[in-house]
């Protein structure tokens, strides 16, 4: 068992009534120094209400709290939206004595159905007199919607000789798409940093793991990555290499959690890595792998177990990028199945199946068009997403 | 029972053992004089072997036979795949005693599989002695492959007093998405015409229609409208307004078959219009269409009966239209549900939902952004699509 205690860090979770199955539904972080504090949100023009709320709130780069429900999106609510919640951030700073701009706040769940601050306000003294070290991994049990099971990674590094350790928590299942992938996942950590450098290490890091990642195409409203410093652990100022040291790590636990937000996809029973190599630009490079892991007939095949090479190739085709049918190589983990855009027979294909029947591999296509690479991790599209999605209102 | 039999056209159908399954997968189309001819094909840049080819054959404008294939697309063969087409056409050609130029070929089924001339060889003086006026409807029992009806459509018009017709014939499915959506149309009609009139009026027909329709997103390799004008109904020359006549019976007839081959999309049970109002830009309002058209999220909800506009709002917000949340008017026929982004409450949703327990429905969305408009028809994304795409080539 992890140990993804904190310092400085307490969190509580409460079953407040938001969800309407009941279960967990608010959950709560609280630093009890300040910290530094930085963000990266969706970039839909349809921004939920706290995702708006927050974003003004960071712009001090300064945070003590995060507070979370499940169960109500809290997006397209209008003016009504927007107030509800500015209540929750202010009812949270009052009730942990600290100002309101110390407050980010994050919701997921049903679009469009007004908020109940009612069940909040009064689930907020129970909550912070909750609040315990211990509780940091139960965080992700209350914001939970259609996951099947909590995301939570552990990195422990050493700066100016004292030890610290960045936990991330995270959720994700559906509309889980670049330019950001999992709807929430909050980080924090006791390292000392200040917030610009932060932000700079968030922006890496989600760049290269939540924005590489896709479940159905669909992007939320709420996406969003908080990260949380609050330097308890006692390091002074950071060396470059242990900057760079901080960056990876942090990277590390978001593409461990950007990595089961897939695995956990809606329905999801494979995960699938994508890589393009020999794209002429590096624009060509993602599009190809995006355009492929969003194919609702590429992701049925891999449902099926089915290396359907054509539909690869026939994705590529439509993606827009610079592509020569005849050019292209197209590989299933090690196992080579097109070369100069032609099958390479039923002997490679019958090898391929077999590894897709695996619940990971990957798909490789080299388009001998350049030197730009990149990849996407991905899912197959199954019957049980069909199930979830079909269902999920009612 | 319509009368699909045009002036001096013939065809004929046969089992030559392409498909693995068995049954019909040969069809051929015969003039018995000279035709104008015009084709639109796939925007994909993997185009297989016998669009190469016809494009080639095309560029005189004249033509006389189609001869088409279900069970193997020919395409992603390589070179052995063009060559397999050329011997295709040069045969028929040669059992039809008529010039290789003349002979268009498509085809549809597996991609990147070699598509067996032996059986197509052997099969040709049956299918070319079988020919009749009245096998016409059957030629798309042939190019059947995942669809679960025939698709056939009639228009009939008079130019310069004399009658003639117009029969398209087309099959579907999946793969379905502009820029052109069926696999394979083949219209054919005794109007006299010349070849750039033909051209013109089936590309403004093909815009408003086939590249109007979405099932899956996905672009064939294959796509491929053909349409051969003979002449044996002997009008002379056509006035503006019988031209303008023409053109419009010949979109009729594609926008009956575009729509018959999203009703029949893989796995669909609902037929949904997409109408954007309001948008900035013409390439806005049909980028906002497709997208919505498109969305996983959003057919999963339209098969569940559930008016989610949620998640309409949300792919309208990743669509990359200039669009405000806080503007959106969205209706489920003419039940208004959103209206300035936000949900009209609980009792039109119920109307809606009820409008949406039926088989065809429309969900228009109103940006208040600007004066253009477009559409694209879709379908739900079901269960069914599931099954078949992932069992599709076991």
């Amino acid at each position: 068992m992890s140990d993804y205690r904190v310092r400085g860090f307490k969190a509580s979770v409460t079953a407040a009534g938001i969800k309407k199955r009941g279960g967990l539904d608010l959950a709560l972080i609280f630093s009890d120094r300040e910290a530094s504090a930085a963000g990266v949100f969706t970039g839909n023009k349809v921004k939920a209400a706290p995702v708006l709320v927050s974003q003004e709130n960071l712009r001090r780069g300064r945070a003590r709290a995060i507070v979370a429900n499940s169960g109500n999106a809290n997006a397209c609510t209008g003016d009504a939206g927007l107030l509800s919640a500015r209540y929750t951030v202010e009812a949270v700073a009052k009730e942990l004595g600290i100002s309101t701009e110390e407050v980010l706040v994050a919701s997921t769940g049903v679009i469009g159905a007004p908020l109940n601050t009612d069940v909040i306000g009064k689930a907020l003294p129970e909550l912070v007199k909750g609040l315990s070290p211990e509780a940091v991994p139960r965080v992700v049990e209350a914001i939970m919607t259609t996951d099947s099971f909590p995301k939570l990674s552990l990195f422990e590094g050493e700066a100016g000789g004292k030890p610290y350790k960045v936990v991330g928590m995270a959720k994700g299942a559906g509309m889980i798409m670049p330019d950001m992938a999992t709807m929430l996942c909050f980080i924090i950590t006791d390292i000392a940093l200040d917030p610009t450098r932060l932000q700079e290490a968030l922006v890496w890091g989600v760049e290269r793991t939540f924005n590489r990642i896709s479940v159905d195409g669909d992007m939320s409203t709420n996406d969003t990555v908080f990260v949380l410093a609050n330097g308890a652990c006692g390091n002074g100022g950071l060396s470059p290499e242990e900057f760079q040291r901080f960056k990876t790590g942090l990277t590390e636990v978001m593409d461990e959690l950007s990595t089961m937000v897939v695995r956990d996809g809606e329905g999801a029973t494979k995960l699938v890595r994508i890589a393009i190599k020999g794209a002429a630009t590096s624009a060509d490079a993602l599009t190809a792998a995006r355009t492929i892991a969003n194919s609702a007939l590429v992701k049925t095949a891999f449902y099926g177990s089915d290396p359907n090479w054509g539909r690869i190739m026939a994705a590529l085709g439509r993606s827009g990028v610079r592509m020569r049918g005849d050019a292209v190589s197209i590989w299933v983990d090690d196992v080579k199945i097109v070369e100069k855009g032609m099958g390479r027979g039923a002997e490679p294909e019958a090898e391929a199946a077999a590894r897709m029947k695996g619940k990971e591999f990957s798909v490789t296509v080299d388009l001998h068009e350049g030197e730009f690479e990149d990849h996407i991790t991905t899912c197959d599209l199954t019957h049980e997403y069909v199930t979830i999605n079909a269902d999920y209102r009612t």
